[in-house]
């Protein structure tokens, strides 16, 4: 990147970060109506500031909270053009009592910059704004064609986002789409985003009586739904934690050069146990962590309830029993045929003597990166840049349903360029991002643009 | 038993029937302190009920509900002593919408005395009082010395009662304990309780995380204490449904005489089973369903609970798993015993990488009758007389732990003398009492006394 935009990057350091609180203080809780005021104004906030930094501007109408686009086509016909994705729309701040300061007065503590919306993700669409800024201010130019997409949705589901993708297809036409929603894997550790699990989410219900019994005139002379529940989720794994669900591995793509290129990844695993407070690393056999997390589909109980739950003994031999059960996917399953060879498994292993109903929730894709390519090159040696060493290529173990959709609606690569870090609460009182990112991320967004003119 | 006995007890009918409605129209809900009036009015009409009978009678304070006692001591020293246990404390009455009729406006249906209480206990307690009076009435004596002992708590734990009989242990010696308070295998079909199962109550809590994860970024790396408990509560049973958790058969009867004689127990299964509503009858292999109820231990889940159970899908990692575990338990089985093996058991399948808890509820001995003696023929005969056909030997799943506590007490054998019927709801609205089991009830009441002397 050249020494003059990195010098105004550098130059108005302060002015950015009283920028980004400002931006910090809207408290644009999308999922609490008495808030739509003010996820509006941080729409409008986010189309002033774009409009600052030299964009054509405006805000889209949806049946929900509007989009904002900023958009700059001068770069000419011969340049690609780059979409980047974000959100202005932030979690609910409940429990407001486990917050150390007040959500929506942010302040930095010890290098971080505290806040909701901090990391997830005002901070993080905030710097690209403020790269495009230092392009345009310095050289009046950028070396690429950009669009700006931000929703206000993200945290609610982005129900009107592909709608609007879809419906502005042409508008929204590029080469390649930028997101930084996402975290490092470390302090200091450029990350790319390789892959996400996709999703399968079934709800099991186990029913033996029409009504509860006494637990001693009738236990042992009908099933009890509980135990039979237990014993059907009993078969989803071995004892080494491999899936024993016939044919869940079918479609796996082992990754084994993803796998390889794990094994690179400074993860800390003591960090990241002490982080959830289990007495240890658990997961299928013959895996590392990072790749149990990244490459490795799963299978795990989300809820379960039956019977008496209360204080102390109740003899009830219990009607009905229910799982949550959901499956993370990668690369090559496909959702729709894991929630039929689960629903099949679970009716296939039933004991006999009670009735099985099955919900299948919802489902999305997994998503690998196509790693190399000028996009991924581009954004190695910009992440290099701003950090000064090598970027890691980590998976991701959650679900960003958009990004499939992104690179299929759009037909153009997605890349992962996050700034967050692990412990970063970002659904959780105290979230935070790092100052340092928050800098170095807007030089790497800088120079991203560079390296893709 | 003397014509003019029987004679006086057919000649009393309407006015017994009557008797009967007025001590069910007293709503004593020992449970409900708003009925604490209530319940000291139907103490006091007992006790009047009694003495009208002919007997001596007092209210004898305790810490809840008073406790009545009705004697008469006048057959000599040669004669036996019987005491008569029974309780005039009710059920709530909640949910009172799916009552037919109101609970405590007793009206006859078909044959059926609906109100709350009617079988549980206060016809069945009631129907002794009955039988006393048409001796009484009729001879000017007993043919036995009588004890009637009836108390206000049954239905809340009887926590005042062991307590009592201890303290009065000499006033209440006896050479022979009569309970109604069962049910009979069926209409028609006089019967002798021949078994209660015994009780073990744990509650077992599996932790893993120290607080709910996001099972996207956590799933697969560390244990899901919900799949934990699940593989936990799987290695219960076989697929035989015979339990597999060590040394639990141990000390297990197999009470060979007694099984041989439930072959000849007329058990309606099709009828037992569509009570439950459950798509049929499964239990431990090798045994039939009165077998599996009466003379086998069981290990049943009464509850379960882990992660999100509301509507929808919610993608958590639990950060615990609980399960309400109780035993039903046969002769020799000792229930603090069967607690410690369950919950070593319980601790030795765990899977590394969660933790266990384990709360040891309560627990009861199972109860075996010693057939045959003057109490048992005595009342084979008098049942035999009543119903015109002889008696049935059956068991109860459930547990009575004041069986084996007054058995230890007063060093006399208890008889299970039990009026009730499938279906009679005793705990449930619309709680019903055959109206022909009353009279005949009373009949077989005053035949015993008769046999006894």
């Amino acid at each position: 990147m050249s020494d003059q935009i990195h010098d105004y990057i550098d130059r108005n350091r302060d002015r950015f970060r009283e920028e980004l609180f400002e931006f910090l203080r809207i408290p644009s809780v999308s999922a609490r109506s008495e808030h739509n005021g003010d996820t509006r104004r941080a729409a409008e906030w986010l189309r002033d500031r774009m409009k600052a930094a030299g964009m054509d501007t405006s805000i889209e109408e949806t049946a929900g909270h509007p989009i904002v686009l900023g958009e700059w086509r001068e770069a000419g016909d011969d340049k690609p053009t780059v979409l980047i994705y974000g959100h202005y729309d932030v979690q609910p701040v409940e429990p407001l009592d486990l917050w150390t300061s007040p959500p929506f007065e942010p302040v930095e503590r010890d290098g971080r910059i505290y806040a909701r919306g901090s990391v997830d993700d005002k901070g993080q669409l905030l710097l690209h704004v403020l790269a495009l800024e230092a392009h345009l201010q310095t050289t009046g130019s950028l070396p690429v064609n950009v669009v700006v997409l931000a929703e206000g949705e993200e945290e609610v589901g982005s129900k009107n986002l592909m709608p609007f993708v879809k419906e502005h297809a042409e508008r929204l036409a590029c080469d390649y789409v930028v997101i930084s929603d996402t975290t490092m894997v470390g302090p200091g550790l450029p990350t790319i985003g390789a892959s996400l699990r996709g999703l399968s989410y079934l709800e099991v219900k186990v029913t033996g009586p029409s009504h509860d019994l006494h637990s001693g005139s009738y236990g042992g002379a009908v099933l009890n739904p509980a135990t039979a529940l237990a014993r059907i989720i009993a078969t989803f794994h071995d004892e080494n934690w491999h899936v024993t669900v016939p044919g869940f591995y079918d479609d796996v793509d082992e990754m084994a050069d993803f796998r390889e290129a794990i094994r690179e990844v400074p993860f800390d695993e003591d960090e990241f146990v002490a982080d959830t407070g289990s007495p240890k690393a658990v997961g299928e056999a013959g895996y590392s962590t990072p790749e149990r997390l990244w490459v490795r589909p799963t299978v795990e109980v989300n809820g379960m309830l039956s019977g008496y739950t209360g204080e102390g003994p109740k003899t009830v031999l219990p009607s009905w029993a229910m799982a949550k059960v959901s499956c993370r996917l990668v690369p090559s399953q496909d959702p729709k045929r894991i929630d039929r060879i689960m629903e099949d498994h679970i009716r296939d292993v039933a004991p006999d003597g009670v009735s099985i109903d099955v919900i299948r929730h919802h489902s999305g894709n997994a998503w690998r990166a196509t790693l190399g390519g000028p996009l991924y090159d581009a954004a190695a040696r910009a992440l290099e840049q701003a950090w000064g060493r090598p970027v890691v290529y980590a998976g991701e173990g959650g679900s960003i349903p958009i990004v499939p959709e992104f690179e299929e609606l759009l037909d153009a690569p997605v890349l992962l360029m996050g700034f967050g870090l692990p412990g970063e609460n970002a659904h959780a009182p105290d979230e935070w991002m790092s100052a340092e990112n928050f800098e170095k991320g807007t030089h790497a967004s800088a120079a991203l643009l560079t390296e893709l003119g």
